[in-house]
């Protein structure tokens, strides 16, 4: 019996930069927000708030306080009345987001139909869809684009999106335009998490995924792994059900990049307590490339 | 028994505007020359030589004369050659083709590394290859290609490529680049007679591809049939044999873009011969749409 930790997983670059910038804004300022989740995981937020950076949700309640901009990105219209009040502002918006946000400001420019593969609902695409001046279209996927000829297309996607749905989204596409111009700003973190998670579901006869119920990124992490194996999506450790882990040999635990590693490791030390068995084949976490790093962000 | 002509075969617009051109000037001019074959089917060539067309390989046999540039176009340093002998020139390079050419140069000066789809002997591909000034990468489908990360990709195809070659390609390149901006140059003409002919296929037990040896889009054309029934690729009626149509019911018959007409129907009466069956449910090539107008060209 093995308990397997995705080779890639947790904390990406940009969740490390914006947990890191509220903390360190923390120590130099009194009270300090965040206007929305800093980044899309509940018991981190809370963990926050516990240090007094608040989450609210409308700008009526910073009432003064140094604000912090969320990982995802603010839309255009919210800095404006960020700036309006005056505020000390720290950007804590992922670097790959903002880049997103140029590309499609500079594609809108450049008078292409500016195609998002995402979610329109998730505040990363709101906040990009305001930054592009001409025509936007927003689809999860390539079923949900209208059958209708475009001039110029040029397709951005949300940072945390799956590359079989650019795919086939550009497949379609070519039927469609006689120019299509692909600006993959799926993040790198994103493809390798994808990755690392694909591999573990070949080999696991069950998967534990990680992270916030409304984590664009774990979501697709959940999807890749169930199309291989049973796959279980959780917030926290309380959730795990012993059942799920009656007759299985190989178990694999995966965990979005806004999961803490606290969160993984009391999910790992609770998986092993339940299996109870100290004879067991298992990769010791502490094995885990680059893991001593990532267990250090906070 | 029938025998049915693909809705839309023979000549297309870039190869109807080149003949007009060799033969508007033929009238003006005493003695005329093409620099390599005005198209790819040497029986029209032939026929263009008895007018006094001649079709040369060397810009030292021009000797004076007015000189057609072929509808595939002629790369940079022969334009400059043909610049220098100050002989009249005409251009029946194909405006898609021209159109291809000027998409080419704009990609390698915004920076992209260019990848033309096609074949690297054609010469619509070498005179294509000549308009672009940085790096360029020419492959015959995605299988060719290199496997290394680029920085931004630009791709174009020649005209006459099929559609699913391309998708294949983007598909691959997609893993391989951050930016790809694909501008499909692939002729319209070309898809819908690739649309025609495997629509003819799937509903034939057996198909007669008409064109030159050369030409690429006949050779396509071959190719998609071949996929789904038992393909003949001819350029003459000469060339049928009796025997291919035993026990058939179903004959179909296409022909590449630069297959005249009178030899289309050539084919379509020595065909008819062979069956000789006058009870037989004949599609009339009068019925063909768009028939008699391509009738009149020459």
């Amino acid at each position: 019996m093995s308990v397997r930790i995705a080779r890639n997983s947790g904390f990406c670059f940009g969740v490390k930069r914006a947990i890191r910038l509220a903390m360190e804004t923390s120590r130099e300022h009194e009270s300090i927000v965040t206007l929305g989740p800093i980044i899309h995981n509940p018991q981190m937020v809370d963990k926050l708030k516990a240090e007094g950076i608040e989450s609210v949700d409308h700008p009526d309640e910073i009432r003064g306080r140094t604000t912090i901009i969320r990982s995802h990105g603010l839309p255009k219209d919210e800095l404006s009345v960020l700036e309006k009040l005056k505020v000390k502002i720290i950007d804590a918006t992922c670097p790959y987001v903002s880049k997103t946000q140029q590309y499609g400001f500079q594609l809108s420019r450049e008078n292409y139909t500016v195609i998002i593969l995402g979610n329109a609902d998730h505040p990363e695409v709101i906040a990009l869809k305001s930054f592009i001046d001409g025509e936007v279209i927003i689809v999860k996927n390539a079923g949900e684009l209208e059958q209708r000829q475009y001039s110029k297309i040029g397709v951005i996607c949300q940072t945390t999106q799956n590359i079989e749905n650019l795919r086939e989204l550009v497949v379609k596409l070519l039927d469609l335009s006689n120019e299509v111009r692909v600006i993959n700003t799926i993040c790198n973190a994103t493809s390798i998490r994808q990755e690392s998670t694909l591999e573990l579901a070949r080999k696991s006869d069950v998967m534990i995924v990680i992270g916030g119920r409304n984590s664009s990124n774990t979501k697709m992490l959940a999807e890749i792994s169930q199309q291989y194996v049973e796959t279980w999506p959780i917030e926290t450790a309380e959730e795990l059900s012993p059942e799920w882990f009656e007759g299985k040999t190989d178990i694999g635990i995966t965990a979005g990049a806004s999961t803490p590693d606290w969160i993984i490791l009391d999910v790992y030390n609770k998986i092993n307590k339940v299996i109870g068995d100290s004879e067991a084949d298992i990769t010791r976490i502490e094995d885990i490339p680059g893991y001593k790093e990532e267990g250090n962000v906070f």
